[in-house]
């Protein structure tokens, strides 16, 4: 008998629940027998004990289905030393429960935040094995996560449908995509939609180049020009500005870097400019046959590992095969869209402005 | 031979191509000899005289196109009588072209604005049918116009992805669904895609009624809550307001009243609310195969009116069958949701608030 | 207290969840004490007394799902007096269940077969209220059933699959669209999609005529044709055979009519033809916008009739609005598609042949 | 000055027009002269020179469109060396037009036996480029070809679909998925949409195992079972059969493996089996975002390498990154699934049964 805890945390993209399907299948379909304690609200639900007991009936049907089960949050790292409002030390009311439910491991499925709290449950001595969520793509150690590319249909699909709005009108187009840090997400939806210009947050723009490729637009008759934002788009001055001066500024902006963006622009050339921003439609919704099918081999070798009661691991993908990495090398890292990589030097053979 | 006029006006939708292709396809199925002069960027167009000479290979293949190849502009019926910046009288500038292109008549597509041209042409003299195009539905004198069902099945899909988002987190989400000043997108998109909560222009809501909403799904153990807010969605407070105060306070609003409802939750309950606004997205994109067939239908009764010399209508759609509708009834008036209607009888029985 | 007994009965279509979810919830919110008894995959669970005893909660979240939450299944009102294999009276068995469980009412979701039994029940004295689902939309009483719409969207992406592989290649493609008895899914699917030639079960096409139109887009450069074909196609020839006749003639051709027509096609001209199958797949899916908000306004106010005690109506639609139609008037009939309605005259304007 | 010849050959699929979009915006944006020959309908274009002069504005807006605008058709390797109906030597007459219209290189974009026919093309002294383009993902030398996700994503759609219909019904389905010879794509779709049994034509299938699967779930309170079965799967026996014999035995069977499959169930178990084809859909329609990104980027890379005048290669994907392989060892090679790869594994332990 195996008592397994399971929890999602950080933002909610596609496929978590086809991830966990494909943990239970697998240790269902081996015969193991297996209790399964779903935590509520991501480490929250650890924390504080609030947890649901599961059966392999809860997770049929669900390949599907958008969203979590379980639900989540956020419990971001840097608080994780710090007491609950009730004056709790998470990390020991985590390791109490976890050894009060007699718990054989923990499957967390999360990003970048989420892993730095598993490595250190790891490190502390529970059996943890975590699964990589996010939209961003943006975890090292995996050349994909599920949700990317679910995140990317839906963003290339509002994309499309600017498209026809923007070319009866004969305007410039923004579309904020989602992406903070990292531009995996822009980048891809950007391509596949044939935005003309693409803004990332690993590529610092020049408002100028920005404008040129508009003009230069214009003048071959093309009335309209499209551009893919990310959250983190950041201009060339402002990546000069210390982190503290960038972070006041961001606090002093108010609405995000794309009406900026559009404002800088229109003052610049009195042109047209609408903002679309999509925004947590791009966490939702059913997976995509490709987050499907992937989420559900990093489950399956998930499942195996615990069989094999094999843990300190991320399921990880590399090369197209599933590979297991030591979640004390995911921890703290970020997967950043390198700007010589080859996918930018195609991009800018195809005639794309990354604005640098 | 028969010289046809073409243009498009206001603010783009779904199946603009579908209507015209059913138009051309319709005369030259007919036999009947025929030159097109498409208009570019819809009353400009003809004001300035700037066209196309199209053929049927034109309108081949763009049945599922969105947008519009004619592309579109808006011209303010209330501006139609002063003159443009170049000193030009509009109305006399659009009779002097089509009497110099020797024109027939004139088919124009739109919505409300639009059509108040439209007529203002017909009574000048000119020989205009129009065809009922908006996301909106409100135009007065047919049961639906085209665009709207697309729009609703992309802001239907927009709830969509964000319920899941929704309920994974257990929060409040605030989707901004297009319409100024009527409800049918809000109303559908809301009922299609079970949201609690759909605030319409027509019925004034009071925030205290959105709150004990909220509170009462929390009662009943839902995590989380969907409020469908139309653009122009009204406090019971502003609805008092004389239109001239009511512009002015939202002058100063400067965000859309979606922030300012979130804001409102957010202080009386310290829910944290999330606005998604699709925005755009809602005019683009391929029309749905309802638009389809509809655009189709409405565009061979125009190629019909125009074979039999009839013109001063709006081809509309009364109880399943395509109508004739006289421009004069048409020009000016708004079809709103009625707040007795039984589409919304039948979404408060469904337990639906509409802060009322 | 009220003791609801519910069932769908006849092939599955979208938005079943979608309508007893309106009437759950339509009663629940009403504030009614209510007991729901699901019968088991149609009039078999109502004769065999197989149910399950459903809460709010079980049609909580299915409004976007496919499929039916009781199964179904298809009990022919031919063989309604004959007594099941293991020698019950099923009317009796009904009608004794229907006492046993102290029931208030059946809601019956089905569509024409099912209301003979519905109507046949209500005769013999049960409280029945039915709601009219099918993808066919051939109901009487009702200008639309839900499936329909949902169904006519499968369609049409089939065909424009197939639209962009027709044109590359050059050939001429049949898809074979569901409908025994009527054309509307072939009809709407068809004038959405751009098929060149709609072959309905209402219309007795003649093949030369089909091949005409082949070669006619053949001189005019279109290098293909797209053929919608209904199941239920018939040849001006075979109408001409009685019943009798044509039924034997059926059961010797093995293929459907589309192998036929294609096998015909190509000894007359040796064009290549590929025909197409989407099948069942035309039932399923989660059902559209549009769907999701009818079935859901029908729920409503069948829940509403409940509440009432009115009995023995189909809650169906005229001119808008949602209408009780007694189940007398709509046990045994056919909604077909007339030959002179004015959507074909509109679609033979555009150009489109059927055959006839 | 350059002169591109392009040509489009075998079954069409999706992104074609995206690559060939990459290749032309590529080539333009460097500012290189060209001009464009866009062979029609393949290597017969080639053959009988027919062709059409393509200008950049031929490529724009085709990102987004299914099929080819170049038309395309099958030229089987095997009857290369044969003279054409006219009595031509292919190979001359391909070379003889490539000289003629003194093209300085081909661009050829197609799956295996378009790839036999370029090796050869280089071989004869032919600057050759070519691109991967089948939904099979069959070319050796690629990780992946375009066109094989968005044919993943319709096939998986089409059993999401069946997926509602079956559960409803409790019956089982199959879906024929495209595949004669890899299964890659059934594989895929299969695992998507969770399909509980997958055919596939490397791993013969024993229908006794099949069957077995099928009472395994029936037993645990499954009432349906979706086996996805590519058109090339094969049983254990017909495995054993010489080739001749094996060619000899489909020709008699007439219908697909799937109805012999539905039919041997239904005699042994006596339970209602229904096929679903969805056939050539599976080529058309737009090209899926991950597609569209791939395709251009091939494309890009494909220009590249015009612009540095190296020939003779496949441009492919290998670990992430855009590859050139030699023509040579492309042609006549098929990358299959190897039944013991870890998908494969992963496909076990998750409980999917391969009939083996």
């Amino acid at each position: 008998m195996k008592r397994i805890g399971m929890l999602t945390s950080g933002g909610d993209c596609q496929a978590l629940n086809a991830a966990m399907r494909g943990v239970v299948k697998t240790l269902l379909f081996s015969g193991e027998d297996i209790e399964i304690y779903g935590f509520q609200d991501g480490y929250k639900g650890l924390i504080y004990c609030n947890f649901q007991m599961l059966t392999g009936h809860d997770f049929s049907g669900i390949l599907t289905k958008g969203g979590t089960i379980l639900g989540t949050s956020r419990t971001p790292y840097k608080l994780i030393d710090e007491p609950t409002p009730e004056g709790l030390n998470k990390i020991e009311e985590m390791k109490r429960n976890y050894a009060k439910l007699k718990l054989d491991c923990l499957v967390i499925l999360g990003g970048n935040g989420t892993h730095k709290t598993a490595n250190r449950l790891s490190e502390e001595g529970l059996n943890v094995i975590t699964l990589p969520k996010t939209i961003d793509n943006d975890l090292w150690g995996t050349d994909m996560t599920f949700g990317f590319q679910s995140a990317v249909d839906i963003a290339t699909n509002a994309i499309d449908c600017i498209h026809t709005t923007a070319s009866s009108h004969g305007r410039v187009f923004i579309v904020e995509v989602m992406g903070h840090k990292t531009g995996w997400l822009t980048l891809n939806a950007g391509m596949a939609s044939g935005a003309d210009i693409i803004l990332l947050p690993e590529i610092p723009y020049d408002i100028k180049k920005v404008i040129e490729k508009i003009e230069e637009r214009d003048k071959n008759g093309s009335r309209f020009t499209i551009i893919a934002v990310a959250e983190g788009a950041i201009s060339k001055q402002d990546a000069k500005l210390s982190k503290k001066e960038y972070k006041k500024k961001l606090e002093k902006r108010k609405v995000s870097v794309s009406y900026e963006i559009a404002d800088e622009i229109f003052a610049r050339t009195g042109r047209e400019v609408r903002v679309t921003v999509p925004g947590h439609m791009q966490r939702g919704g059913s997976p995509c046959p490709y987050d499907r099918v992937f989420a559900s081999r990093l489950g399956a070798e998930a499942g195996k590992l615990i069989l094999e009661g094999k843990f300190g691991f991320m399921v990880g993908y590399k090369n197209r095969e599933i590979v297991q990495v030591k979640l004390e090398d995911v921890a703290g890292k970020l997967k950043n869209v390198d700007p010589d990589a080859s996918i930018i030097k195609e991009a800018k053979l195809l005639g794309i402005s990354f604005g640098d």
